[in-house]
């Protein structure tokens, strides 16, 4: 008997059928007496038909009015996942988010949580009934629907596993977990059975689609463990949870691949201080995170940096650049193609001195020359040809043994 | 510079360019300094769609869940209507019912009313915003979001009418107000200028279709003058107000048509008002409503009662009486097929003697056999063979006058 949170995307309640067998997957943990408290998302595909559908009476819609019909989609999904429950004898409830007190700030379409108080949830879940809400949305303290952007329905399940005290939090998805690498790339990839808000953090933001940062982080901040696993098996997934001892004892957790970084140059600045600070200050006041940065003086003392950018950054981050040198009185901007991101994650590193070396060796052998390098304490990051980006993860991977054992 | 109050019902809004054409009929009156506040419905459709996708999960839904699916269809066209409204520089903000403070009792389905305070409604008009409200749906006093039911849109308007103590409610919809009989059946019926409540009652108690009567008792109660009118023209359309002086001018306002009636016959019961009583007592309870009764007297004092109930209750009206004749001990429950209701209306029948004659003389004149008969102080209703309910309707629409001019 545990109190549990169950999240579950919009792939996983995608149709009808797909709902049913959500619903069974629950009655399956509340036969045992669990309380289960369920996150839903809006069924695939219902956000961007409404989307489209704003767009065709008005080309820039509103955040506000955008959020207003955004609700709509997870509003419907509740009511279904409620029903459906009903139907095989569960007894169920559906909360919207502002019922279930999921307070926001005032920012449409990328609201932050203020606070979650969980309404009536615990009461419900007390009297043996299944609590049905509505993800990725919330309620301004002004009364108004607010939505909380990209990854939000995970952010709603996470959130509402701290505010309830839930013993476990279940991010149902359509991945078995947490791979050492995307088993698209790497057959023999192994699923992690558990690894550490950190590694995970850093698997997210190199590319691993997952989840999104700010879950993880929030997880991170109140202590929240929780489990990705596959709403279409019964397979253990992946927990997520604070680094313990036993975890370091693997020095590199997984190798992640980020296709969507193009590397951009500012050459003929003047070497100083000031124009570099100029340059990063600048593109960090308009929201456009920089990655791997390199930088060469070439001759009479001008200097080139190189770096990437989220290839969907590249324009705006040419117009604050070009701003920025315009001020300057030198310097030009240049983009240089896309760039596919390597990089291997893992606490153990830390006190695991050698693996820059087993790394470089990994991508010597295979020929494949990296163009930029980053590092952090748990991670170390290359940028190289996306042609080669595959054959790289491969080699990679194999290098630091983290090949499941074949099949017997 | 008036406060208006507009409802736009689902087929009016049904898709993208009719919301567009919706936007461009509220900026018409906007532009000229009104302050509008405006009602919409669920997409045309939608609400059915929502209802099958629910029986797809769950074959009886539970009210409340039922709602809060049903409830995001007016969400997603209010947010819509805002946006269409944005997309041609008319400021406006949309509204759900909870946030209209449109509060009701808690049974769900069917909810009634309790109280509507408009929200911030009256602050965001005199901004100059248009504000865009969801109909059919309100809010508990337990926070649990409610539907109206049927005709729950138009009693919407009419209510933030009264509590915005707008100067005129216009209902929007797909015909071009009330006719003194259906224009499909008589070519040239009158598109009536004005009627007052008890007219507009008796004709939608009398199968025209254009409103449910309990928005129409709504606006009586509170004394809102409202207008019937068409979302696909600019004609004016009618006026529904209370009865004036000159209204009494015309005797008879319309003729009705009602398809949906059978004729049942309870036979051989004692003759007694036990008896009776018993029998229309239970239909109460059990909310069938009777019509057009006849009770005859035969051999040996049994009575035979005839008289008329929706088509659709003949079901529960059967089981309700037998029930009931169980407990007396005697009598028999017979339907004996459809049978068409044609009503004539107006006000002024009361003051102007002869009007049955004329209507039977009408009848008889077309050699047309009544079965059934039943009146009010407003309007004198038949029961006829439903094959010639067409016919009935013409020649009664004749002998009154009520064709309008021959076009010139």
């Amino acid at each position: 008997m545990a109190i549990i949170v169950q999240k579950y995307g919009g792939t996983s309640v995608g149709n009808v059928d797909r709902i049913k067998n959500v619903a069974a997957k629950i009655k399956s943990f509340w036969d045992k007496g669990d309380k289960v408290a369920v996150v839903v998302s809006a069924r695939s595909g219902v956000t961007n038909e409404l989307i489209a559908r704003a767009k065709s009476v008005c080309q820039n819609p509103d955040d506000r009015e955008m959020d207003m019909i955004l609700a709509t989609g997870e509003q419907e999904t509740i009511a279904l996942t409620a029903m459906a429950l009903h139907a095989i004898g569960v007894p169920a409830v559906s909360r919207t988010g502002a019922q279930a007190g999921i307070v926001t700030n005032s920012l449409h379409s990328r609201a932050r949580i203020a606070k979650l108080t969980g309404g009536d949830i615990v009461e419900r879940l007390n009297e043996g009934k299944v609590v049905v809400v509505a993800g990725f949305q919330g309620i301004s303290s002004e009364n108004e629907i607010t939505t909380l952007g990209r990854g939000g329905s995970d952010l709603t399940a996470i959130a509402l596993a701290a505010a309830i005290n839930a013993d476990l939090c279940q991010i149902y998805t359509d991945v078995d977990g947490v791979y050492s690498a995307d088993p698209r790339i790497v057959l023999n990839a192994r699923k992690l059975q558990r690894i550490c808000y950190e590694e995970m953090l850093e698997l997210a933001s190199s590319g691993s689609k997952v989840m999104q940062s700010r879950s993880v982080e929030f997880a991170q901040k109140y202590g929240v463990p929780f489990e990705v696993r596959s709403s279409f098996n019964d397979k253990p997934g992946t927990i997520v949870k604070a680094l313990e001892k036993t975890m370091e004892d693997a020095v590199v957790a997984g190798v992640a691949l980020d296709r969507t970084q193009t590397r951009v140059t500012v050459g003929d600045l003047p070497d100083t201080p000031e124009a570099f600070s100029a340059i990063f200050n600048a593109l960090g006041e308009f929201a456009v995170s920089v990655d791997m940065i390199i930088k060469n003086v070439g001759k009479a003392g001008a200097a080139n940096l190189t770096f990437s950018v989220n290839t969907d950054q590249v324009a705006r981050a040419e117009k604050v650049i070009n701003d920025v040198l315009k001020k300057i009185g030198s310097g030009t901007f240049r983009s240089s193609g896309e760039i596919a991101k390597v990089s291997i994650v893992g606490v153990g590193m830390t006190s695991h001195p050698g693996v820059a070396g087993t790394l470089f060796a990994a991508l010597a052998k295979a020929g494949i020359n990296s163009e930029l390098i980053t590092t952090s304490e748990i991670k170390i990051s290359v940028g190289i040809e996306p042609a080669k980006a595959d054959e790289a993860v491969r080699a990679i991977h194999a290098a630091f043994g983290l090949d499941a054992p074949a099949a017997k």
